[in-house]
């Protein structure tokens, strides 16, 4: 695949079908993931692949719970906006959250990702990235969550055995499979509308109309 | 470029030339960062291309500054330590690092890379990801740096009048030019020693011995 196409369509696909990812495609995910760039090389990262149906069950139930505080709080009445607003980008994506939130426990593969010593995050999402990126490449879509991360911390850690002590904390759960849906390049507002020259508010001086990759380009 | 090509080779290429980037190379720089998903789509970012020599020199000797405090402090006897280890590595890196210390007030392009409401990271990293990935697409290397954002932070943000009030901070800036070294794929650990299954200490299972991309890869 081209690097540009991955680039341009690699966003999150919550609903996937529960066809298993095959081995050689999660080890490529994973192979790619640790060629990104962390602080000082220090590779501060684990990786769990989950892919025992229990085991995913287990999670899957904690981030339905997690999910459910998240909406409890940091987005409580986000639904409601979104309705009175006639908000239909919203409202498709918290349709697809609620989907990925009661199909979790269902999904063939999570990853859970665990760092340490990265408090803004700068060596680990990199590396999150390419894995996401990675599977877009083998036609696995991918969607990074973390609301298990503030919400069910530690009953995510203590599930899995990850070891406190030890400073590793979970970063984030990445969802994979199939997906049900089409790929295709997600809506952004315009970059000249978020990019400056040489100072705040100073303009590009771009005549750019966005995406500068579609599907037809070479 | 193909995909994993960029994913494998892109690193911190500290060592640039004085060469500009031409602007249609800057655009699809920022264009396909902002590609990138964000948490709730929010896409609180804003990017500052820096392309003017003064304001290179300013933000570039900011950089030294913070450099020489993180040296002092975080890195206190780093390189004193790689010398008694005879750990070559670490020291080609110090090199480097010390290269674009003494240099980033001349390099051809800065990205000064600001956020708001993202204390984990987990929205901006990503799409600076997607920019450093982009630029590896067109022969641009790039480096990823946070010293000023720790070390000299409200003087980087004043001399690009970034609004502290709103919210924003810089999260990061990367360094771009054409490299005078050669890409190639980055020294990890095996994956094998970072990849759990189902479980912490639980081995994958797989036999895989380094890179599974590589220059005669398809």
């Amino acid at each position: 695949m081209d690097l540009y196409e991955a680039l341009y369509t690699t966003r999150a696909m919550r609903r996937v079908s529960t066809e298993p990812v095959p081995e050689d495609v999660i080890q490529l995910m994973l192979d790619a993931a640790i060629r990104a760039p962390s602080g000082s090389n220090m590779q501060n990262w684990r990786w769990l692949v989950i892919t025992d149906p229990e085991k995913i069950a287990t999670v899957g139930h904690l981030y339905a719970e997690a999910f459910d505080m998240g909406m409890k709080t940091v987005y409580a009445g986000a639904k409601e906006r979104a309705e009175a607003a006639g908000d239909q980008q919203s409202l498709r994506v918290q349709s697809s959250s609620q989907w990925l939130r009661d199909n979790m426990a269902n999904v063939p593969l999570l990853v859970v990702v665990c760092d340490r010593n990265d408090p803004t995050g700068s060596s680990i999402y990199p590396a999150i990235w390419n894995l996401m990126l990675a599977a877009r490449g083998q036609g696995v879509g991918t969607t990074l969550t973390t609301f298990s991360s503030h919400f069910r911390h530690d009953e995510t850690r203590e599930a899995l055995g990850i070891p406190a002590e030890k400073g590793w904390r979970v970063s984030a759960i990445i969802s994979c499979g199939y997906p049900t849906g089409k790929w295709g390049v997600a809506a952004r507002g315009p970059v000249t509308d978020v990019v400056f020259r040489d100072h705040w508010d100073n303009p590009t001086g771009w005549d750019v109309a966005g995406p500068l990759w579609s599907a037809g380009s070479k």
